[in-house]
């Protein structure tokens, strides 16, 4: 895959260049493929530090997307300087990523953000920054709203990504305040789908990769917290409409249906068709608490909501690690409906 | 005053010249002081947006000081390069300064550490980094201790000090697990002391400017509300101790000891002898709220606590502010001892 610029004209100006810091990456790259369908002239930028080209390989020959491997902190390439609207999804987002380089995470996160405001400030671009869930830390109160400010170690193991984040928005918010940059932020929950990680440390990952592979699914403690997953197709559609809505936010995107560990290693095992067995672990110190999203705000000022169920998403979640780990095509399996655990 | 690099000769690297990154502030200009007593070279830089070349005019013609004006934000001036200790207490501290440019503000504090951090690294320097209490914001629980997560709201008007300050902290934190960078993490309290700047909205500054003045004493709602206040010789002992100890911290510097706003404002006009009467207003909305250092870890790690009872130091500031506003010389003045109000 080239993932070069090449020779061929990219009429930017005449639409307005979209820009998407980390257009390589999960969301990211899934958000490319919505802003390609919709006509846009996409200038996606990724350092390829846990994005992958292969995540934008089908739009390598599409003439209105561009992938430039770039380091964001490092500044902007020539090219990004018409860009009208920005999407920043650049950030190494899984602990097992960021925890590995802490200091680029959060200099990716600061430094990333500035730039691009400074970027928006001089063009008069939109900016919409992709915070996260992360910026609540290990919440007291659930489900969580915009309001709640978050309870975050500033100097613990995670808090490169963390406080990078949050200054991100206190930066974002500065610009807004002080020279009327327009921004857009979006406080992004557990989001899952195809051109996920093998070995992110995500549970979802991890449970669709053992049952694949026919290894024990590793359960944490006993199985019984909760977790919330939001399919990808719904994150980036509440990104575009978060961008294009007159509301700045901050707003939650994610999905406020909870389902407890073991419910989801069940559902897994279910729609996999395999036999791989539990294997329970100790909880770890640091593992991710209970984390639920009150979407009210999104639901009011921008009509969204999640769209898919569970049972949907980790459908064709599957099959991509299935394609992706050249794993043979399933065997038939009988799959009685779970109302319980399929979304309204 | 010249503030500028001179012909003359320093040999900063026979001893290790020390670097002092707002050093033309409050704090700063004191802890320059306090290490050109010491013996040691230091190298002020001051990009003197907040800070005043006066409070270092004293050491202008000083062999072993020299003041740079430089925004930290921008980097590193060649001379700091061969800096094998730094206190970086570059940073607007005070809300009416802050306020007014957020964007710096933060910029100043995240690319500042980062700059001292990459120079840190290369050359295997100390960085003791000036945090501050802000970075538990409103906190919940009082006294405050180390290990509290704080309570600060990411993206209200305070947010670009607050999550500046905190993510300063998570990168030198990130620095120290990933890259081995000595730092030294300060969390500085309330402090107060001759060259605060008159109209910096702080309370001992406010109140002594006006009894001098002779204008009515602003007290924001009853005056029942606590502060705790550190006299800046204190903090500054305190800065030296953690520097060179083997201890990185954070620790809480500032004195535990609290008074209303009513007793300050009752000592204030018994010291300046002052008649000015008090004018009650109502309390703004983000009107700092109580904050009290627990610095039980200082104390048994640094063998730190503050020495100057508030009497005494408010004597020598108030004494400060009557030279600088050319005001004539005290009236003799009867001075019961308050027992209740001077510390122990």
């Amino acid at each position: 895959v080239s993932v070069e610029p090449t020779a061929r004209t990219v009429d930017d100006a005449a639409e307005g260049l979209v820009l998407v810091p980390g257009g390589a990456g999960f969301v990211g790259s899934h958000l490319c493929d919505r802003l390609v369908e919709r006509g846009c002239h996409v200038l996606a930028l990724d350092d390829l530090s846990t994005g992958d080209a292969e995540h934008v390989a089908h739009l390598a020959r599409h003439p209105r997307f561009r992938l430039v491997v770039r380091d964001l902190a490092t500044g902007l390439p020539d090219e990004a300087r018409v860009a009208r609207r920005i999407y920043n999804l650049a950030c190494p987002a899984s602990p097992a990523h960021y925890q590995r380089r802490p200091v680029q995470t959060t200099l990716t996160s600061v430094l990333g953000a500035w730039h691009l405001l400074e970027h928006a400030q001089s063009v008069g671009a939109r900016l919409l920054q992709a915070s996260t869930s992360e910026v609540y830390g290990d919440p007291e109160v659930h489900p969580q709203r915009e309001s709640y400010w978050g309870h975050v170690n500033p100097i613990g193991e995670r808090s490169c990504y963390d406080e990078g984040k949050r200054c991100a928005e206190a930066l974002c918010f500065a610009y807004r305040r002080e020279r009327e940059v327009a921004i857009r932020v979006a406080r992004i929950f557990n989001t899952y789908g195809p051109r996920l990680t093998p070995g992110d440390g995500r549970v979802v990952s991890n449970f669709v990769v053992q049952a694949l592979r026919g290894d024990p699914l590793t359960v944490y403690g006993e199985g019984r917290q909760t977790r919330s997953f939001c399919y990808v197709d719904d994150t980036v559609e509440g990104l575009l409409r978060l961008m294009d809505s007159a509301h700045e936010g901050p707003f939650n995107i994610g999905n406020p249906r909870e389902h407890t560990v073991l419910e989801l290693a069940e559902l897994v095992l279910r729609l996999t068709g395999s036999r791989s067995r539990l294997e329970h672990r100790p909880l770890p110190a640091d593992d991710p608490r209970r984390r639920r999203p009150d979407i009210v705000a999104a639901r009011a000022a921008l009509g969204w909501e999640p769209r898919v169920a569970l049972e949907d998403g980790l459908q064709r979640t599957i099959e991509w690690f299935r394609a992706t780990l050249g794993l043979p095509s399933p065997r038939t399996v009988v799959l009685p409906a779970v109302a319980a655990i399929t979304a309204a």
